[in-house]
């Protein structure tokens, strides 16, 4: 039994602590949030003790390892101080939004050699993760090219986006972990996008859709396109092209019912809906992959470096788009 | 190239004529009628002669097959005298609605060793074809299931149904061939039936809708399912089953296009609308086989016996149908 | 929380056994098994009470419900002893195999209106339940045809095949009562049947492969298609046809990756293997639906009833196949 | 009847003279190749009249259309020639390499107000054509974004690759026009581009994979994927993303059947394999088109501006991949 502490109880802080509180081998000893209430609903909603506040929870000997909810900006600070007190860390994505402040604090921590993971849950899905393996053991040949496919239902509350640091860190930066993740490091960066959903989100001064490529170190290509509105649900998927074939890996459905009709045939239903609908499996498989490594300890399969990579990737897609450059990595 | 003398000029007989007028192999030599205006119109389409008379067709040296397409009652009787003139014959089916004169009129002409073909236009659809040719190469092991689903768009006049013989031996006939097509001859047949699109078919005393099993001399099985009725088009499909799988053939649709929206996702137009679109490259596949056999005299891949079958099956249903019993055909 | 005993713990009850323990709304007191170290195992796995006799479960005010998941000549012994001792049943299909029997213990325990379950898992199944439920609501109009095909992705043990009644009350009774879930009762059944898997399954008295017709009282018709063979998993599938279109539920697989290729394209995994792969969401949805039965003291959906209902297609279908006739049931 | 000639009777000559002379309101009078042997052999198979020299093409009163096919590096020459003797001009793509040439033909021959239709074959594909369709009948809303996949088979000879005018020229050409058939002009351009299928592609200065987003004057997005290779046929696919949903076109296969087996399930064949075969009714819609704009005195939907922009985004890709900018068109 690895015991849990869960800081942030938002809408994926909340499904994290269930998830733990669920787990065969996991405990939720603590819940907290800066948001008492959002806090109080989580610890009835598990069984878990209320901490009054992150000190309590950092210092008691009751928690091996915290899962880091919270809101963006908190991040890298509670990060810093769950490694500090000798905790695993899973955290969500990005680590922040400051990329030096990213290096600085890995400068901080690294010689603990901590047990960290950031939470690309996607590396759990087990669509993705099959077509990774089967690209890895051959079925394709070498990787040529990777195609994301990654829009949202629909954009999140104006006020989330002021602070998401932008469509690039906020939301793509899960396709810059897939591509990695499929492609490994990358060369080069460009990206073009749009203000197309909703003209109050250009006037918070992000886009809401962007098409970006990216050259990987192997010589590799990748094209991810991004929306923030899609009509039929969370649209998720990826196209992998090598010398001897494809792999794709397509969307969800709640059932496999279609119908056939005058006005049409083989109609499916609308894709799952988002992130909780569609990667429910993959949560829990993340959290599994956790608790193993706190176990077993061994690294996680997604450490620190990769949440500052897809930063960087971000960051790199933010200066395509000021520059009209392609901007280079290495 | 082989000359050609179409009888019958309605939907199916003016659509064969346009097919032999532009086959690089075929030369359409004369049309007929009954109704003088059919012929006329299919003449000046086509530019072929009309012929005033049936005889002045078959007295001609410049035919050398006759397609006929005709109204079913005229079937046999014109096979039977262009078969004693000497020409080759690919007739519709059925060739008649009573198996006695059927096998009556093989026992008149059987001693000429005439090159009779009968138009089961699906046996050269080439995904029919594909799954069949799939099957015998071993794809799926030894034949153990059969299901075929074939369902008209709508039904047709009442008026046509009154002299069709009634749906197994109109419609159905092209199943029972397709089921002996890949999977030989029958041993049993049973059926069971309903008037469940249009109460006046039931008046008429046919059924609309059925359901048919039948048991090969191999041992494999086969259902077809049936309706005078469909939504989305002309319902034409197969499934094999065998030890080591499933072949599937599809139906066809005019593009690729799907759409996907909050409604519905990958929906697809409707399927292709009749046999006249679906079977559009089977019809001139057909042609082709029918004008090799007679370039370079071999027997059809679909004969006399085969339309003779056909229609003792379909009469086996009807008498399933009548006396509640699976009726044996050995 | 709902207290509950199982009774037999084989592979699918050591499933409900895991499935009770783990959910929200009920807790599992007891297991209990003829085979003394399966029980011992489920006591282990999920924390139950390890029941030396029937009698000591029955007699436990800690048991409201018995979930009977014994060998097929054990159940209705046991419905009727837990009825009797005032529990609520979920039954494992089929009741039992005598018609008879199953008739005169209705007669004996009908009195005390009993919670009575008949464990028809797929109608649980979401995608099945949509089909329903979207035929109900008028999508495809007035219901004509429907196709169910149902194979299993190899034969079980010849001793089960031995004691299971035969291919119809064993498998195809799941198919019979999908068939009145979505068309109501029946009118007329045929069956048609082979031994083509493994001459064993012959030896043993039994088919392995069938084709069965029913005529519904509303005139609508079905075709089961039966095999205890399928290479490629356990083909699961539905189609309705009406006036205004089809509904088709297909399989599941798992993951949705395809590959292509130069030998194939858009090439799936194979289908979820069997029952307990299959229709893990389905069982869930299944005890869901019994503690709701219990805690709100309504029916169940699928009642005592529907168990002997199904039971009697299937006896229809051995005396189809016996005497070559199609079998009224009015 | 309008009267052709066809200039180039190499591979896609040949398919246009075959074409033609089957069409019934063309008529080929002349066809001509500067490989003597190469017209001889159209000019057997169609009937048409060998000429010695364009020339005597060109002269000819029996001459109202010239379909020019030769290779690129003559295209603009004869396209010139033929306006200016009065001739309807279908030119393959691209008309010339260099856009100044272009530019400079167009001031030399716009005031003659010419028919002229240029190559782009897959604008009069029936998918591509109701996918345009469809979306400018508001089916997705406002379009947002657009995804090309667009991979050759294999790549051609090197001697053709080094006259091509490299792949952006050569093969994305058709993407270009098609993302400007579906979205309008363009603002912005970016390529990134390898040398991933075969080094001596690279050695002779060109790139085989390449990965373009475009940005049109509308605002909305495109990407288009590209590979010289692709396994499992000539991959020909378009997503169209707006705010109310998804237009997908797909590939095109010789038949529907699919296979199931324990190795993979619904396995199609692979793709039609390249543009003969998958554009075989467009080539046919193509010409009657041109036709039509003949007889009825009309301009073509595909016109000189069309050649001439395709050949500018082109430019301006590898102006892109030369200097690492995005590129602007306006």
């Amino acid at each position: 039994m690895v015991k849990f502490a869960v800081l942030g109880c938002g809408r994926i802080g909340s499904m994290h602590a269930l998830n733990l509180a669920r787990h065969p081998r996991a405990e939720l000893a603590y819940v907290y949030d800066i948001v008492e209430d959002a806090a109080a609903a989580t610890a009835d909603a598990t069984g878990a003790r209320l901490a009054g506040e992150v000190d309590e929870v950092l210092g008691s000997n009751d928690v091996e390892a915290v899962l880091i909810a919270s809101t963006t900006d908190t991040h890298l600070d509670l990060l810093v101080r769950a490694v500090e007190a000798g905790k695993a860390v899973l955290c969500e994505k990005p680590i922040d939004l400051d990329l030096a402040k990213v290096d600085a604090s890995w400068q901080r921590i690294k010689e603990r050699k901590p047990t960290v993971m950031v939470g690309f849950n996607r590396r759990f899905d087990a669509s993705f993760k099959a077509l990774r393996d089967r690209i890895h053991f051959g079925e394709i040949g070498k990787l040529e090219q990777v195609v994301i496919t990654s829009r949202d239902p629909g954009p999140p509350p104006l006020a989330y986006i002021e602070s998401s640091g932008g469509l690039f860190r906020d939301m793509t930066i899960h396709d810059f972990d897939m591509a990695r993740y499929l492609m490994g490091d990358m060369h080069a960066v460009n990206a073009v996008g749009g203000n197309l959903v909703d003209p109050a989100i250009g006037r918070a001064g992000d886009i809401d859709s962007a098409m970006v490529s990216l050259v990987a170190k192997s010589g590799a290509l990748c094209q991810i396109n991004n929306s923030r509105r899609c009509a039929y649900g969370y649209d998720q998927r990826i196209e992998a092209f090598g010398e001897k074939g494809m792999l794709q890996a397509g969307n969800q459905r709640p059932t496999t019912v279609s119908f056939w009709g005058a006005a049409a045939t083989e109609a499916r239903d609308p894709v799952l809906n988002f992130f909780i609908e569609r990667y429910t499996p993959a949560y829990l498989a993340e959290i599994d992959h956790f608790v193993d490594c706190i176990e077993k300890g061994v690294a996680p399969l997604v450490g620190y470096r990769d949440g500052r990579e897809a930063l960087r990737l971000a960051d790199a897609a933010l200066e395509s788009i000021a520059t009209g450059r392609t901007v280079r990595l290495d």
